[in-house]
């Protein structure tokens, strides 16, 4: 079942198995406990009022009728939390430390359609509706700004008057929309440029996307009359939360305790705190626990999408297919307030490539969107859209084969970045040749036209850097010789699974024989959120040294069960062995049962870790899609889909399967059809699943992968993050597909049917 | 505020005082969740057919109707548990293993009135009532055993074929209703009472009576389709009851998870599992979540209570008031299976004293009433009755002041006792030197008659030796410098504050910044049960343990941060120093700031220990209390009521005294009112506590209390556990003062006005 599986190293008892997932039997018979699902007594039901203009000035906001409404029990609005600059709510090394409770409740102004401005709680859902419905804010309407282009025209309408741009280290003098420039450079672009026979410039545009996770926010507070907060919500960081809540509300860290409930997807949307203070408010003038949760329209328009962006890629190669110099401007939306995604986009644009000379410089910008959040690789795949896109043409300009032309130019081990950092060994080269022999880049394509279809293949590669930061864990070893894992990290792909197998691996006993539980804030050390593709790698890590912490106690204990010295006693093949009698000799589960019968020993055994890990491996991915373009309609339709990524060893296969064909299928989605549509006064027009379009099973073919596997050599078992580059080629892939197909160079993201007629139109097709 | 605390040796800053404690709040706002206070979704409801006779047969169950009715989902009888020997229920060391499935279902045989027979879930609580009547049950009534005096006739009915007595190690060839004979002696008994001037035996029997806890039993199980059973139940041992589950069900204890829920009271008599098997084999068959919670009715009538009981005790003494000799016979009931509370009370009986020659005879012993269970000191209270009132009528015969008597003959370090361990370092002789100075025993009593009424003072002491036995606690060190202890002993009398305090003070840091909470079995390693007085001392073991290890890494991290050895770094008044520069310094809350800026340190920081201490220390009472009688109707009234004691340290002065309040009220419930009615066919006729009289505030004057403190030289604090002795002098107090009252000698419990009016006829009063 492994057949797929290159390069695999070193053979493991349990890492490298496909095992069952522990939340499996929980999650398919509807046991599983999400966000939505926490009851308490007494609970109030609470509502949202959210802003309908995408850029005005709160003029007024009455709250009266809607207070004296039966049935209500608390409303607040912008006033009840800490505004705009006040000293509780700085996150160390944020400029913008002002704008963090302002997006949570507007304060003077609303920065886009859906910013909360209040909220009601109330004995039942319905009349926490029919209260909110009863405040009255007066709004005076601006202008609003919604792309990065128009929010970067030097009379473009200003978002905050307070806002000065961060260029290149210098804090401008006038306010502006664009939050942050910075650049980083390598060689000598000019001499770069200078020395290529080819020089291919192009620009770019995405539009505005959702992560699209089924479950919509929820979160339930209680505030309680100790002032201790307790809160339970989906969120993939449950430490954050926790931190969050302590900026927002000034409330020391260990008053609040967040209990992580199941997450039906995340991909970075689920970081942010949206509901959560909110909750807490309500609470808190209420007495009484209050729970609130998104609709669909709420997470549209409310919650952290994707940032839309403009990019502009020049590349110099020489005739022999040399990079030269790269060159990329790219700015990304902050939303209503300054953004996270462009820093990782410059950092990962050229990544894939070994050039000399390079400057990318990256633009933050505010425009009146939904403040934008992680989404998979954030920013990342935007770029790539862009850099993979011309590489392709100076492919075909060079009438070089891509994978070809990506291997003369891999980036590698040694090879020094634009931003700084040297590679470690990665394993761009060998996904690029696994890619190269596979069956599915050997088989021709017959490109048609068939029934006026033309078909094409695009291939495309990606990069993620991947995480590590704090992951904690703890292990007990119980009687009948399995053991509880308790971990901070939510589990969003599998990753109970990958922490106890690598947990098992340690201490040599079986997978199912470790128990992992997913535990609140008050119960595990800090443990940073689940993304950057940092678990399996970070708690993997923690969970490997609690295991050697019970294993030092465990010789501990037969040393003392054999009256002997810790030194005559090894642990070996998941048991304690004498050294020097070979007869005594005890399995990890005999050993175990020794504390229920032998008290006297001391207690049961507890191994703890709190790690901090450097070393998470980069992540390479090369992807290849044959599409079919009906030139007609402008409809493309994927007809196969090969991933080929490195995952340093694949803890678990299936699991990494699972996201690089979830990343693909979110890429796919984001080429071909995703998109936020504004009307012109900044109004989201399609805040539905129905009309907001992702792909279904309908959409797509199978999405073949390949692991291969370049050990990590900072991790035991030579893991490396895999959740999130596999979203970072597919739109290049596509894009490069359909030009195969038509001959069409698209600029543009969604690729939709309209997009590409209108492509086809200007190209003269 | 400690004015009444004598004795104390060492000044600490956080164990002594007497903060609040974190469960108050949740606990006085009625935010703290109990048993029957988990809601689960999909809930089923679930009822018990309990049998209405003391002793019969189970000819025939027919459960066809019951299950074919409208909304039942499931009804279990005891053919659905292992039964009677099966090897899936042994417990290590218990001989009678078969009989602990049918104490949960009966199999072929009632053995008391409220003995489970099945039970049934269904949607709600009426429907399952409803189908619970429809169960029939075919009974052949056998003659019930109610006492033991009447089960140890040679002619008696056995409730057991199969139970053979352990008569002093040797198995009996036929069977009897006395599961065990064991005995203790020391020196020689004969030359002992030839040694004596004076000799008084005596008898005694108390009645049956309940801990009369005020939360009703309360199980909710949910087992899982994974095989995994989730159990939510009020209990004293969450780890105990995963043992009893593990054994009842053949289950590993690792695919159970226990979480307790808060408790309204244990006593002990929440130590045993009853519903909590019932509500898993419901949710088995039903694969739904399924909630039984016990009737006032079944408390008493189907719960553990404690045990009533025959005895005999002869003491002989020299004219001068020595002690030469003690014996005593101690027969008590075990219920419809063998018991537990003989052992303890034969080994409490004369720990008092010291003298040279005894004996004593234990007999565990089957009638046909629940099996009994743990109740605060269990055994101790009966045998002190009957010993210290033995002892009262020696110095009044002497004429020697009892606690001069007790002075003289007092057990003290290096005392050897009659079951053989040797005492180390105890404070009874610093307890009756407490109350000989008190100035309730130094205040005259005017002995009446006034109003017809007649007053007595009476002394009596006490004793229980406390137990150890395995604790586990993890402490998370936050970034605010407050941290989180997670602890598996079930808080009852204030433990999450004494534990807490113990890890404070260890850390150096205010009680206010460490956060106890008690978790489930997953969560925490192997925890013994809150129980035996062993929790401030076991598991603030553990958090002593806990906190060194927070220490010796707070040491490293600083010596990381400092760029220095770890032997340069000092951990000194909740902070940090290096040794040679005392520039460097940091407190507890500065150094755990850091673990957020200088990630590069490492992890967070957690400190575990799981122990299983020995050098629990023994604890002595005394208690004096003046009472009024009212000679025509029997009416014992208490009048003022002193409790002295040594609590080694009292850890929380506040909620020793709580104890010792709360143990001396239980007490005088025993001794004035409390007892089991039953009929001639066996039935309890005062099952509510409407007739079940329990004394009430309007019932009690101000207990007041005397804390001595011998430290305990096993302890870092010189803790002693405290919750049960004080349950052990009260009803021979009362006892003596009612004799000194009306010169009446009581050798039964209750001492009820009719039992006076008796004895004062009995007496020629």
């Amino acid at each position: 079942m492994d057949s797929n599986v290159v390069l695999s190293q070193v053979d493991y008892d349990v890492v490298g198995t496909r095992p069952v997932r522990p939340d499996g039997v929980d999650k398919v018979t509807g046991r599983a406990q999400y966000g939505a699902d926490i009851r308490l007594m007494g609970l109030l039901h609470g509502t949202v009022v959210r802003s309908p203009h995408a850029h005005a000035r709160i003029k007024s906001i009455d709250t009266s009728a809607a207070e004296a409404h039966p049935g209500v029990r608390a409303v607040v609005t912008g006033k009840d939390l800490p505004q705009d600059g006040s000293p509780e709510v700085q996150v160390p090394g944020w400029r913008y430390n002002r704008y963090k409770s302002s997006n949570i409740l507007a304060g003077d102004k609303v920065l886009y359609e859906g910013h909360a401005v209040a909220a009601v709680a109330a004995i039942d859902p319905n009349t926490a509706e029919e209260a909110a419905a009863l405040i009255k804010v007066e709004y005076e309407e601006l202008p609003p700004v919604m792309t990065v282009r128009q929010a970067m025209e030097p009379d473009a309408p200003l978002l905050h008057d307070d806002l000065f741009t961060d260029e290149l280290g210098e804090t401008a003098d006038k306010p502006s929309n664009v939050a942050q420039h910075f650049r980083f450079e390598m060689g000598d672009l000019a001499k770069g440029f200078a020395e290529a026979d080819l020089i291919v410039e192009r620009e770019f545009e995405t539009a505005s996307v959702h992560q699209g996770y089924i479950e919509p926010h929820s979160a339930t507070a209680l505030w309680n009359m100790d002032g201790r907060l307790n809160v339970w919500c989906c969120t993939q960081g449950p430490f954050s939360v926790r931190d969050d809540l302590s900026q927002l509300l000034a409330l020391p860290v260990s008053h609040i305790k967040v209990t992580p409930m199941e997450i039906g997807g995340g991909f970075g949307g689920k970081i942010p705190v949206y509901l959560e203070p909110l909750a807490a408010l309500l609470s808190k003038k209420s007495g009484a626990p209050v729970k609130l949760t998104m609709t669909r329209a709420d997470v549209f328009q409310s919650s952290g999408p994707a940032p839309g962006s403009w990019m502009k890629i020049k590349v110099g190669v020489t005739k022999d297919g040399k990079v030269t110099a790269c060159q990329a401007s790219i700015a990304m939306e902050g939303g209503g307030y300054p953004g996270a995604s462009v820093a990782p986009a410059v950092n990962c644009a050229f990544a894939c490539y070994d050039y000399a000379n390079g400057q990318v410089d990256g633009y933050d910008v505010v425009v009146n969107k939904a403040k934008t959040a992680a989404y998979r690789a954030p920013g990342a795949p935007q770029a790539a859209f862009a850099v993979e896109t011309v590489m392709d043409e100076v492919c075909r300009k060079l009438n070089m084969d891509p994978l070809e032309f990506r291997l003369l130019n891999a980036s590698k081990e040694g090879t020094r970045r634009v931003e700084g950092p040297i590679f470690a060994r990665v394993g761009n080269v060998e996904v690029l040749e696994a890619a190269k022999g596979h069956d599915h880049y050997n088989t021709p394509l017959d490109k048609g036209p068939k029934d006026g279809k033309y078909r094409g293949r695009g291939v495309a590669s990606g990069f993620w850097f991947n995480i590590g930061f704090q992951s904690s864990c703890t292990i007990t070893v119980n009687s009948d010789g399995k053991v509880s894992l308790i971990e901070g990290s939510v589990d969003i792909g599998g990753t109970r699974a990958s922490i106890a197998m690598q947990a098992a691996e340690v201490l040599g006993i079986p997978y199912e024989d470790v128990k992992p539980t997913v535990v609140d804030t008050d119960s595990i050390g800090y443990t940073a959120l689940t993304g950057g593709s940092r678990v399996a790698f970070a708690s993997g890590w923690a969970a490997i040294e609690a295991a050697e912490d019970v294993k030092r106690q465990m010789v501990e204990r037969a040393a003392k069960i054999w009256d002997t010295s810790v030194d005559e006693v090894e642990y070996v093949d998941g048991g304690v062995s004498h050294r020097s009698d070979p007869e005594l000799r005890m399995t990890f589960r005999e050993l175990a049962g020794q504390f229920v019968e032998a008290m006297s020993q001391g207690g049961s055994i507890i191994g703890r870790a709190s790690v901090d890990p450097r070393g998470a491996g980069n992540a390479f991915a090369t992807h290849m899609v044959d599409v079919e373009v009906d030139p007609d309609t402008g409809k493309v339709d994927v007809l196969r889909y090969t991933a080929v990524q490195d995952a340093g060893k694949a803890i678990h296969p299936s699991y990494v399967e699972g996201q690089m064909q979830g990343g693909a299928v979110q890429g796919i989605g984001w080429a071909l059809n995703e998109e936020y549509f504004f009307n012109d006064r900044g109004r989201m027009m399609n805040s539905s699943l129905l009309d907001y379009r992702m792909p279904t099973s309908l959409d797509l073919p199978m999405i073949d992968t390949v692991i291969v596997e370049v050990a990590n050599p900072g991790h035991r078992f030579g893991a490396r993050g895999v959740g999130e580059v596999p979203i970072v080629p597919p739109m290049a892939a596509v894009a490069n597909a359909i030009h195969d197909a038509i001959g069409v160079r698209m600029d543009a993201l969604p690729m939709s049917p309209g997009k590409i007629l209108e492509a086809r139109w200007k190209n003269g097709g």
